[in-house]
């Protein structure tokens, strides 16, 4: 019999949960969810471990990344038929999945753990440079080197706290709710001239939302958009009152936050 | 007339010298020498240098990198017919480059200034982990989970200072001077669990040695060689006492230093 979550629900099934922790490279894929024609994270995680597991596998996801989005912390859940040595499997893994895709872990959770539902907090991290890259083209992107960082930190503090942030959510997005509490949402300076990232971390997050903030701050910082009117902005509960997207390529998802969970 | 540089020589032709500063990804290179059949660092950037400038262009790195192997601060010079504007040119290069090629900066030095022999230093850092990554592949190494990196770091003591290091040459090399002055190195944790960089600076290295130097150190960290045999393994001055080399994938020149340099 399958050990019980906390909660004391099962999954209707009765078979045991995991959780496992995904690093991946976006740029290759059309995003997380599956797509009819495209290559798709979740696809890719499915098959390996359908593979690994002589089983067809499903997974759950955190919230799904955009094409060319890339995260270091996923986070997704999935049933098994039957007991697994996470171990073996986390190797086995590694072994099937694409070089752009990674299993840092695999682990046993309780069986009422939702990747998505019981998610507390995510944390993206959004990369630039001002100068010339080759390293790290797939994961950075380029800006404006007169571009003022101390001016767009001092414009992020508005971004902070529980607000409906429906100016930076696309509008196909079908969410009626859109409103999210951000508890972080700094620019910070690396260790070396010239590289930056924002970081920002918020119970959920919208469709396109931490593109359209780092788009729209990256404009104050150039001076095109004046600091002093972000409140206005995110007042105005309409995407055409925000500034464009910024590429995916500089955006990764850091980690997902859960409650404490008892032990499986 | 050509400005003088503080030794008074001039190069031949009397034309301006200019530093360049290059950032490249190695997965895809031969390495940096121009190579019959394969992809070379230098021949890209000579093509580009050459488009950009309308000339023929020829290039002098501080020292070749192997297949494979990463810069993050190459330096090389050239000569051009004429003065030229920097910044125009480092744009206009970063157009013409590859994606995995970049021109940090272009700058005007004086005429007697020598990419690899005024260099006073190297520095190169080796990537590793002990995870599964999809992130930075290209630029780390897996390694053991199992690895012992106080054990390597306290037997990287014996190989600071100025020691003959023919132990870690590639026999095929025709050095004769096998001395350098060893002045880093050490195994430094990053921010996050189970990743670390090797950081190794000298006045100079041989061909091969950081890779060598680090499949020996790893070797130590698994247990398979005992740290206090390093000092007899360098004694050996024979290539066949170390370990193997460590794949180029971790390997990035992070820098080359100078004396101070005359204004141009």
């Amino acid at each position: 019999m399958p050990v019980r979550g906390p909660s004391g629900h099962k999954n209707e099934l009765e078979m045991p949960r995991y959780k496992i922790l995904l690093e991946y490279d976006g740029t290759d894929y059309s995003g997380w969810q599956i797509q009819k024609q495209d290559r798709s994270i979740q696809a890719e995680v499915e098959r390996a471990l359908s593979i690994a597991l002589r089983q067809d596998i499903s997974v759950v996801a955190s919230g799904r990344t955009d094409a060319g989005v890339h995260a270091r912390g996923q986070v997704a859940h999935f049933d098994a038929s039957s007991m697994v040595d996470t171990e073996t499997l986390t190797a086995s893994l590694n072994g099937l999945l694409p070089d752009d895709i990674a299993a840092a872990s695999v682990e046993r959770t309780h069986d009422a753990f939702h990747a998505r539902y019981d998610a507390t907090a995510r944390r993206y991290r959004y990369f630039v440079t001002t100068g010339y890259i080759a390293l790290d083209r797939r994961l950075r992107t380029r800006v404006n080197s007169g571009t003022d960082f101390d001016l767009m930190n001092r414009a992020a503090e508005d971004l902070m706290g529980q607000q409906d942030f429906s100016s930076f959510c696309r509008t196909q997005s079908e969410t009626e709710n859109r409103v999210c509490s951000i508890t972080r949402a700094q620019w910070v300076p690396e260790d070396r001239p010239g590289f930056f990232f924002f970081e920002v971390e918020a119970d959920r997050f919208l469709h396109g939302m931490v593109r359209a903030m780092v788009g729209t701050l990256l404009e104050i910082g150039r001076g095109l958009r004046d600091a002093a009117d972000l409140p206005t902005t995110i007042g105005a509960r309409d995407r055409r009152a925000a500034g464009p997207a910024a590429p995916a390529r500089g955006l990764v998802l850091e980690e997902v936050t859960y409650p404490n969970e008892a032990p499986a």
